[in-house]
């Protein structure tokens, strides 16, 4: 490529990674507000992160086609393509953190006005709090090209998994002995799942970081603790 | 673009239509065996569910990479670039289908021995025809490039919606009645929530085809009817 075409390929790169900026924040305070509209019954919160819903699914899209739409303007070649290929996949899954925030804040709605007992509204707050911790590294890493702190991020993730796994059992457990509304222990397994899966797409963005500054994604399988699909008895 | 290159980028985007065909067939599969084997106890058919979700996963990936390289090489313009975003967002949906079959197939093997009641698995099994249906649906439209079948598709994943609403309400009463082991009961909540995301993914395809035929996604909100996440009470 001519050294035009490369600046003119890096601006518009710049730009996407800006957007991306955006898309992680936005991701992470949906996220954090969904939590603490579930553990405090807030329910002016979990309307907030409702009407936002729309405002994310729209920029990722935006950032997507804007993605597609450079690789097919400046041919890039190799490393340039890894760049695009990531911010695709980093899109897609702040995206879908967004509908995990927008689906927790709507059983929070579900949920309150009835107060989570404190046996659960903390352990679920510690573990939102590890899931944000996770998707704020991964998207630190992402936007630093750190594939260490991307390392970091993707083996820890077996943290969130093992807190998931104890909270399926505690909750079935209150379920048998009828220990609080049935639809809120329900609502709160999902909860708990899609915390879950925030702490995935954390993981995947770390994959992405991986791939994009060495070439390829981490060969060992991911450090997986979840086995709450499996339970069969408290 | 010169008549050879046009020929050069039908010929590469025709093999993606091909390989989105394969995946498309797979998961369908894979769902349709994931639903069996938990309505049937059949741990057999849930074990070759789980072996098979890695081949998924790799013709997913590697069709969204060549979509990708397809557009770095060819530079396709406007209708050619919508073949490729839609190929690239509906490799994407079919691997979610087959991660949402592998982790029903995980609940199918944590179920078994026990065989579920027929009060849940007959209407478990009309969901997941229903979801089926609407998948197998949403792929004939995509390789017939006809949006009025993706459109009909759009129209009618609300059934799935409210059959999911109903079975949730009935699972978390038989968790009050304490009518079958809760941890089987729990395990149903998450498979009937998987096959009600199986119908959204059918439907996000079914919107890629109307976008890919008619260069834009239907403009009215979806017709969603699933209001289990807000549920209260029975």
């Amino acid at each position: 490529m001519s050294e035009h075409i490369v600046q003119a390929f890096d601006a518009e790169l710049n730009a996407i990674t800006e957007q991306i900026s955006e898309l992680g924040a936005l991701a992470e305070k949906q996220f954090a507000d969904s939590i603490q509209a579930l553990c405090h019954a807030d329910t002016t919160l979990a309307e907030a992160v409702r009407a936002r819903d729309p405002q994310l699914d729209e920029l990722a899209a935006r950032t997507e086609g804007d993605a597609i739409g450079l690789t097919a303007r400046r041919q890039p070649l190799a490393v340039d393509l890894r760049h695009v290929m990531a911010a695709i996949r980093i899109a897609s899954n702040l995206e879908r953190v967004g509908d995990l925030a927008g689906n927790i804040a709507k059983r929070a709605l579900a949920v309150a006005p009835d107060l989570l007992p404190k046996v659960f509204s903390d352990p679920v707050q510690r573990m939102g709090e590890l899931a944000q911790l996770q998707l704020h590294g991964a998207m630190e890493a992402y936007l630093a090209r750190d594939a260490e702190r991307a390392r970091w991020v993707w083996e820890h993730d077996a943290r969130i998994d093992v807190l998931h796994t104890m909270l399926f059992r505690d909750i079935v457990g209150a379920m048998v002995e009828d220990a609080a509304p049935m639809f809120d222990l329900a609502h709160l397994l999902f909860v708990i799942k899609n915390i879950e899966r925030v702490g995935d797409h954390a993981t995947n963005i770390a994959e992405n970081v991986e791939y994009l500054v060495r070439g390829q994604q981490p060969t060992q399988p991911r450090p997986k603790k979840d086995d709450s699909s499996a339970l069969r008895e408290v």
